[in-house]
């Protein structure tokens, strides 16, 4: 049996054995979207998503705007992380009998197009089909960025910084409340917050796009997996190692509240996946200006080091290795 | 509980009332593919197809060959219809653990990547998930056309022809072979021919870039549903009606082996879907230079009337109204 891991890198191999003579693809499978040549000033960036009931989400604990609107979150996501501006999208959904006769593909749609208006994405097109049994959906997301510009994994050199956007944890503290029990409806404040980060993420659209645009980040990719799975991406794919200042680690104080016995914060948040927030670098010397641009939208939380795929988490008092724990697809 | 039309009905509706101010999107929902600006020369055309387990195919039926073969095929299919040469694609999978430990996936590739080397069609991403149960494919395949020419299912006009490709009713007689307990490694002659276009079909691409590049359709769809849902949906699209000759209508002399008592081979041939043929009008006075350019890959089957949506079925002694009974998918 083998992981996605394994499974892309066996799909890169046969991508590679059969690229054709004259091929439209910058950038296959690896990054977060594909990058294609679209015209002299831009290229395409293009990203799908499969989402597959009682895998990714659970009805009983969701609603289905909210599943209309994660299945386009996930999507416009990869979108920000190659720093692109979203264009156009394709919704592929298969539905069993019994959720066809409700008014589940309805609201699905209300809260898609509601996503959608925000960001400006057109709905191109996509397929309907019946299931047996669950509901399935795949989000199709295509983008712009100007003409080689498309921020990818692999562009982290030694020496630049490490930036999240946002607090790290709140997605799988909102998955850990549901899974003790807890509702949307039945929750406030912070652990309502929580909830809703799970099932209706923010993709940081503007954020991506700016600093594309201001070719300010050197490498970026989404936090989907978890900060501690997807740094190793980023650092596999730029050829680097990292090193993490604990005390950087940014998290809402009240992410404590859902902890177990002997678990520890930092932990926590490094680990836990579908934030969807941006995972970046940058040159240090643009440090002053990634802090006036974004203020509080953006935490320095480490920098690169020559030491390849190597992920270190430094405290105060020692410095650990650390192993990708976050979110795993198989 | 509504079907697909309706469905994408109102899709179309929520799209237009959701269409932002500037769009890429020329044809969205609606046609076989989404039509795209994309450069000042040519346009995008893409079109998403869903494949689910036990719906769409099975696995004691067929072999994960024909399984990558076929998702890959019938996004080919809506690709050809639009007169657009291939350029890449994008394949999301949700897999079962059952499944995931078999040979699968690698043998689901090897199909796919057969046929994408034969159109030059390049893997450029997608998604890889688990599913509770069944296997689902989404397809996603891009094209492009020349600017402005990607032909629509609405272009066909009063007294233009009714051409289709091949033969039809094949697929469907395949498919109440392999119902009736046949596999294509047993049967031998015109009935594995059957089930091989069944599990296996071939999109015509060469035909469908021909037409469009030599200007010679006026309006083209796929044959996936049907003949008589299909010409149904471009008489619909077209504003225009149609009316067809019996005698006309190709199929395999050997169709008759598969057909029950009192079915009539016309009607299996006019009804039975996933052929994956091409329907398509084109001007009379263009009839002679089709015939040089395809000779017996074509054939003249009716005219388009101006009778609105109205398909009739012309014999030597009567004339019957024709309903679309090809396959719905809800």
């Amino acid at each position: 049996m083998t992981g996605e891991f394994d499974f892309i890198h066996n799909l890169l191999n046969k991508t590679t054995k059969n690229k054709p003579q004259f091929s439209a693809v910058k950038i296959g499978i690896g990054d977060d979207c594909a990058v294609i040549s679209q015209n002299s000033k831009t290229d395409l960036v293009v990203t799908a998503d499969l989402l597959v009931e009682d895998i990714d989400f659970r009805l009983d604990w969701t609603r289905a705007e909210f599943v209309g609107h994660k299945a386009l979150a996930v999507s416009l996501s990869d979108i920000a992380a190659m720093g692109a501006k979203p264009l156009w999208a394709l919704v592929s959904i298969g539905i069993p009998e019994k959720i066809w006769k409700t008014d589940f593909v309805e609201k699905f749609y209300a809260g898609w197009f509601n996503l959608a208006k925000k960001f400006n994405v057109e709905l191109a097109g996509g397929d309907v089909s019946r299931t047996p049994d669950k509901t399935v959906i795949d989000s199709i997301v295509a983008g712009e960025t100007k003409k080689d510009r498309a921020v990818l994994r692999s562009g982290a050199k030694v020496g630049d910084l490490i930036f999240v956007t946002g607090k790290l944890g709140d997605a799988a503290a909102g998955l850990r409340l549901l899974e003790n029990g807890c509702r949307l409806d039945s929750e406030k404040g912070s652990r309502k917050n929580f909830i809703r980060k799970q099932l209706a993420p923010n993709p940081q659209i503007e954020i991506g796009f700016k600093l594309s645009e201001k070719k300010l980040a050197t490498a970026m990719l989404d936090l989907s997996d978890g900060l501690s799975s997807d740094l190793a991406h980023l650092c596999r794919a730029s050829k680097v190692g990292a090193r993490l200042v604990a005390e950087k680690i940014p998290f809402e104080t009240n992410l404590q509240q859902v902890l177990r016995q002997n678990e520890d914060v930092i932990s926590f948040a490094l680990n836990g996946g579908e934030d969807f927030e941006l995972l970046f670098t940058a040159r240090p010397k643009d440090k002053n200006k990634l802090e006036k641009l974004f203020g509080e939208k953006i935490t320095c939380i480490g920098q690169i080091t020559d030491d390849v795929e190597k992920i270190e988490l430094a405290d105060v008092s020692k410095t650990i290795l650390l192993e990708p724990q976050g979110f795993r697809h198989f």
